[in-house]
């Protein structure tokens, strides 16, 4: 990665027909710079993939309103222990292999991709967590993640690799295999390092009972550790107060690309310290997976390795929360989906090349899977993407997109759109008191909302997105080498 | 734009430590330069976007193997007119209206976006195709096609702004309103300027009337006449023999991004002067449209302008063709099938920012629209079009592609996929014989076959795409600038 000095210089050695680029360059973030426009305005600029061409290529952009977690932000969850190590699974010296070990009593649910090419551990965790139950008479006990190597496209050898994991954590935490889920993201179509994982362990294991093993520290080692192409960790924090006791929520997520959540994001662990009626559990982690992690994509691409785990370790000492309508059942919810939002939120802001968070609400569906269906419509068309990406008001291509998304009866003629506070379109025209300008002004910012109003009913939902731009590209293009 | 000479003067003046790229380079057109490799071997580099930044955007790279159409590979077709002209409707001195004139007794069909948001003259196009037998006891007689300004998202005035240009072409022709077809193409949400249309049409009619307006010249005019962010011009002819005598097909088509035709392609237009029963022509304009415009995709944005018209002038004095099963109905529907997919590929060579030619083939399936869905599936997916663009054998992002196609009963143990001759993948996982440099000698190629082999059923379909490269970010990020 060339650093923002040496970018400064190249520009400077421009030919004098050029120079005035440089006097324009206001500042210089890794490949990013800031340029003052012709009507004084900064604007930023990605510095030319020319400059990148004789180093390494790095990720270097900053991600939207997105920030490191601080330590002091998260919460223990009671129940929850933690390691992190270097196992050299793709490259050495980095966090690559992460444990987590649930004290006995913990309930776990899970929601996977629909890919249908969907990864072996994915297709491990689901078994076990069908058969833990019933087979040892305990739940689940232990999850173990890789990055680096997403095991999936690996026919059955991957499911080998798979089985043997799990049965290597068992043997060190003294559990059965069926009581540990292993998950993996990286590369597709690469053998998996097992025995890399498997030298990994004993040291992994002996960490997970170490003084800081529980701590909110860990959490945030965590997300550093599930980390693939994200350029910062993910993890959030709540609380909610239940009979007078404050019980804890945390999670963890990871993704940038490859992100169209059917189900589930690329990874995401939550867990809660309440004690939640077991049967609750799956119909929890399904419902608060629509309302985050199912309503984000950066690029449409579903991946083969989504999982989105729910644990509830019950030390918290409530009574059993029964149902989500009860008072404690809607704060816990609250809890929850505050730090599901946050983690999938976080995943678009970090997305592949992303310089804006697009939200866009569909409102005036008969449906709302139908106002989904048209959000994501809208979320997915490159030419929608662009024009963010550029700051163009160039709205027909929302239009556009709302037209193919495949409602059969859709009447054009009652279609409203508007930016931010904008109105655009009314009756599936441009309004005649648009302007251009206004347009120009919300598409500026780094953070938009796009409303479509579809005049057919009253039922709506939200899709959050982010553009795409040229490193978007450059990410894509390089990834592997 | 930027020209090659001012291109290697700026990266001769790069600084000391980027010197060795200069050397680099064997030759630059536009914003396309060639690299010497450490191996030898000459790749393509794309110019970096921060050369262009002072300059205005304009497309400058090269399509994927497609030139100009010289006149002399081009028929003329008995029974039809053209002209072309300077109307101003977007820009000065450029031609972007067109006029087709057909004699009387010509046959027309033609299939049309199924975006709900269709443009008015897609709606007043498909309403004159089946009133003018009815209303005048007469056909289509003439097809007005502007380029610039799509007239979509343009509401209730862009209804009757695409009447009165019918209207205003009637009166020029001496015509009833609903025997001609509008079309246009160019920016959604603004305007049509009807005036500027009418401005032109006396001198637009006359010139249909001209010594030349039969020629294949002047079809060549009208491929010009039609083009929006397309960098070349596109036309076909082709001829086949029906009892002893030629009977001509010419085409001419255009769109480069907004393309994931449905039912048809932005604009396309195919004549031919042989004689066909009138209730053929329905059925055969939309099987060639599924052989052709149906089966490309450049960025899965599906327009609201979607048009492809088949014309049948009846002048070249065959007995009629009432069955595609016949030796003159499948001579002929080979000549079509010919111009229509030739028109069609272009599209996709001309694709914005395409730098490769990719036909996808899925085999092995249980019905060809399933095995459409999944040729469509990787088509789309950003990932797999950057692995494309980066000539990387990053070949999981297929298998995700396939996953995630909506095949809720596929087996991922029985795919297979091969990379033109390559065979990658064996019973869903990587062989064991596959050796990365076999993938990447392919992947270097500028035209390249994925096919996936389902292993379901004997059904195949084929789709033809392009790859995701920066010059399509910047082409779509700086359109309407």
């Amino acid at each position: 990665m060339l650093h923002g000095v040496a970018i400064m210089h190249m520009l400077r050695s421009l030919p004098q027909e050029h120079q005035s680029l440089t006097s324009l360059c206001e500042e210089v973030h890794g490949c990013r710079a800031k340029i003052r426009c012709g009507n004084g305005a900064i604007r930023p600029m990605i510095v030319p993939v020319l400059f990148r061409v004789s180093t390494p290529f790095k990720r270097c952009f900053v991600p939207v309103n997105l920030s490191v977690p601080e330590v002091s932000d998260l919460l223990a969850v009671a129940g929850v222990r933690i390691a992190v190590a270097e196992a050299g699974i793709r490259k050495a010296h980095r966090k690559d292999l992460t444990l987590f070990v649930l004290d006995d009593g913990a309930a776990v649910a899970g929601v996977f991709t629909q890919n249908r090419y969907c990864a072996a551990p994915v297709q491990v965790s689901r078994e076990h967590l069908a058969q833990a139950a019933e087979v040892t008479g305990q739940g689940i006990r232990a999850f173990i993640i890789n990055t680096g190597n997403a095991n999936a496209g690996t026919g059955e050898a991957g499911l080998r690799h798979a089985h043997q994991t799990a049965a290597a954590v068992a043997t060190q935490l003294g559990l059965e295999p069926v009581q540990v889920l292993p998950f993996s993201t990286g590369v597709i179509m690469e053998p998996l390092p097992v025995d890399r994982i498997e030298a990994a362990l004993p040291a992994l294991a002996q960490q997970a009972q170490d003084g800081e093993a529980g701590s909110a520290a860990r959490w945030l080692q965590a997300a550093q550790g599930i980390m693939t192409t994200d350029t910062v960790p993910k993890a959030a924090s709540a609380s909610a107060t239940i009979e007078g006791k404050a019980v804890h929520v945390s999670g963890i997520s990871k993704g940038a690309g490859m992100i169209r959540p059917n189900m589930a994001t690329m990874l995401g662990f939550v867990a809660t310290d309440a004690v939640v009626a077991p049967e609750l559990l799956p119909q929890l982690v399904r419902q608060l997976a629509d309302e985050s992690f199912n309503r984000v994509t950066i690029d449409g691409d579903t991946s083969t390795n989504d999982s989105f785990v729910l644990v509830a370790t019950h030390q918290a000492g409530n009574a059993p929360i029964t149902s989500l309508e009860s008072s404690e059942g809607r704060a816990l919810y609250a809890a929850l989906r505050a730090v599901a939002q946050q983690l999938a939120h976080a995943i678009v802001r970090d997305g592949e090349g992303a310089t804006k968070f697009i939200t866009i609400r569909i409102t005036g569906a008969k449906t709302s899977a139908e106002a989904a269906q048209v959000a994501y419509s809208i979320a997915h068309s490159p030419l929608v993407k662009t024009a963010f990406f550029a700051s163009d008001p160039n709205l027909g291509r929302i239009l556009a997109a709302v037209g193919y998304a495949g409602i059969a009866d859709l009447d054009q003629h009652r279609i409203a759109l508007y930016l931010d506070d904008v109105h655009v379109v009314q009756d599936g025209g441009r309004r005649a008191e648009y302007r251009e300008e206004d347009g120009q002004r919300v598409m500026a910012q780094a953070e938009i909302t796009i409303r479509v109003d579809l005049g057919r009913g009253d039922a709506e939902d939200t899709v959050w997105t982010c553009d795409l731009s040229h490193d978007y590209v450059s990410i894509n293009a390089d990834y592997r080498s």
